[in-house]
């Protein structure tokens, strides 16, 4: 009584996938349909000829970088972090292993594990749970930080990592204006999932779940159902859910320049097993929306700084111009606001700081008093909190004009470590840290 | 300050609309900058040439039935209730008005009112909040229902429509296997939104709260990122979070007949008003994904009755094929086990019911024990909750092998009332009801 769909398979380093798409013979995307070693280049072709080919397409897993930083920022979430439910070291190990084993096919488009949905033996649970079968790869990245507390905590130290700890990577200061809810707080490790179809996403994280039972617990888990940000020039800039185009300014995949001074952690920057990666800081903003929406047009569009309807600058034209922030108006006063959100987040009010930020937007039922619990989950990316998010996030939370809209109920930082190297079968997430 | 995009606008009944995309004058796709009487017939055209173009289109907000019921099922859904709070007929009146503008609006892939989000006048609040500007129809539906407690509660009758309830639209008695949170249960109004794109479904609902503010209350809402039923022999199945195929046998839009039979209440069924309507239930059911995750396929496949894989039912080799009830295997056991789900949903085990289903996958986040918070949330519609569903369920809940995996945490019953006809300019949500 198995499937009748069961048939062989070989696994990525032999070179070909067992696609979630080719088992089930269904016709469609071949984008989808090819190794790991083949996705990039098929990728980029399809996105010249077709953009919709480009959305199913895969996202290559190993490189220099983790994927999910600076790939092109895919529409939807599932953002998940675990804590370990064990003390040993071997245990870890063995689960990291397995997770990269699986991400690695996962975003290939094919089953978390070789026999899968439908596998050989019916006498087995199932390798994947199966609701991303016939599915395309969707652009699936998978992106792994550790946490402040996967160094140990209460003075122990039980994989023995506690003096690689980073010092940079600490729990965020209490800032003003927030109200956490510390089960949205944390965590040992965090799994950034992106893809354009949610089921891939939250398959994804439900997989990775699945085989830390014993190991890891999901502690929190978040869905984001529209993306805010753009993270390359190829994309068209996004609405939040207070309406406006957000991220317009934000660090592109282009900018390389900028990249490698913002957001990758660089040699002698801090421990060695995190060089080529970075730091992610997660906040959950819950918006206000129902004050916001009965506030004036010019009011919302003073408080953010830029038009609601094309994203410009006040008194630009064009969402790119640069923020006129010298700008006077008839009455002498500043056309941006000295308290503007885009002033106060600018590089030129920061002293040249800039972070990359990677948002989508949430809904989360009501809060029980006949609202939506709606808001932003913004992820960043930078390469030291300490002189960038946090210097950032202390004046907006005094002094942005944003602050009377939104509260902050969730956050977390993880050091993200670099990519997975091409060719190399003994890395695995974590390798860098926990074998260095 | 304003925005540099405002212009003119047009009313719906005057044959033009209002574009998001044209009114941010966004290249692409062309399909949603129709006015709601050529949405049909281009949406039509747009099927067959172009998939995508189709998924982005416009669906016909009048007609005979309401959208959103036969509608081909799109991908997301946001669907909300809310409870009256004011004892003021007229303001009830008046939102139902006003909703029933905003609705024919927003799914024609025009802003919610005809200022907009950019509206003319920047020192009134915006009427439209803008998170979907530049985004297509996207096949939204907006589907009105009305709850029991509608038509009054504890003996009072503020609508002075008490006396048309039907008598069919009462609560649904306590099934066995249920954990109901009152906070995910009834409301007197149920919207249901759904689109291809989930930020125009939840754009939809959130406005709709917005303008109900001070009438209306939001009292739970739930997001589904991924459809599970289909509801036209045009669509793929799709996969619920057991990693099944789900709905294979639903009631199709093209089964005119069985629809007629089983869906669209009739003349002489109840009350006049609802003739053409249909009442819709909705049941949150929770998903008990970390056991079912350790189950054999062998066994996966007994509790549901078909192959994991293909979606065939088990001793047949096609999806579509007729379940074989009375086949039994060497053992002189039935393929199909007597217990198995698809045997007891079955028509056959029904005395010959059917209901339309409208799923979507649903998570919500952890449950604070270390798993996923996730299921399906299921929506049926039937022309007789109490001769359909509640029998029906009655039994699954005592003797579906499948109740051991879920536990039903959410429920409604909602009257949906028939579609507002073309060319009716008096005719509203409701009107059937409050006017007749």
């Amino acid at each position: 009584m198995s499937s009748p769909d069961s048939g062989p398979a070989s696994e990525p380093d032999g070179g070909g996938l067992f696609s979630r798409r080719r088992l089930l013979g269904a016709a469609g995307v071949s984008a989808a349909v090819v190794g790991a070693a083949g996705a990039g280049a098929l990728a980029g072709r399809a996105s010249a000829a077709d953009p919709q080919a480009a959305m199913n397409a895969a996202v290559p897993f190993r490189g220099v970088r983790q994927a999910g930083i600076v790939t092109p920022a895919q529409d939807r979430m599932h953002f998940a972090t675990f804590d370990l439910t064990t003390d040993r070291r071997d245990d870890v190990i063995k689960m990291l292993r397995e997770w990269t084993h699986m991400a690695e096919r996962m975003t290939a488009g094919a089953q978390a594990a070789r026999d899968g949905a439908v596998g050989l033996n019916p006498y087995s649970p199932p390798t994947d749970t199966g609701e991303a079968l016939g599915l395309p790869a969707s652009a699936l990245t998978l992106t792994i930080g550790f946490g402040p507390s996967f160094f140990g905590r209460d003075g122990k130290d039980p994989l023995g990592i506690a003096g690689r700890r980073p010092e940079l990577l600490a729990d965020l200061p209490k800032f003003p204006n927030e109200t956490m809810d510390p089960s949205q707080c944390g965590g040992d490790i965090c799994i950034q999932a992106c893809a354009n179809d949610p089921q891939v996403a939250v398959h994804a994280v439900r997989n990775l779940a699945r085989v830390g039972f014993g190991t890891a617990a999901v502690r929190w888990s978040q869905l984001g159902f529209g993306r805010t940000s753009s993270t390359s020039h190829a994309q068209q800039t996004p609405r939040n859910l207070f309406g406006f185009k957000d991220g317009t300014a934000n660090i592109m995949a282009e900018d390389t320049g900028t990249l490698d001074e913002q957001v990758w952690v660089r040699d002698g920057d801090g421990p060695d097993w995190l060089t080529g990666g970075s730091y992610l800081i997660t906040r959950r903003i819950r918006m206000r929306i129902e004050p916001w929406d009965r506030t004036t047009l010019i009011e919302q569009e003073r408080v953010i700084g830029r038009a609601k309807g094309s994203g410009a600058p006040l008194g630009r034209a064009d969402e790119f111009d640069a923020l006129p922030l010298d700008l006077t108006g008839d009455d002498g006063e500043p056309v941006i606001d000295p308290l503007a959100h885009v002033r106060l987040a600018s590089p030129e009010d920061n002293d040249g700081v800039q972070i990359l930020r990677r948002g989508y937007n949430f809904t989360d039922g009501t809060d029980g008093f006949g609202h939506l619990d709606a808001g932003l989950f913004f992820i960043a990316f930078v390469r030291n909190p300490a002189t960038q998010f946090i210097p950032m996030q202390t004046k907006l939370a005094k002094r942005d004009l944003l602050t009377e809209y939104i509260v902050h109920t969730g956050t977390g930082i993880f050091a993200t470590p670099p990519g997975i190297p091409d060719g190399d079968p003994d890395a695995y997430w974590g390798s860098t840290l926990l074998e260095g």
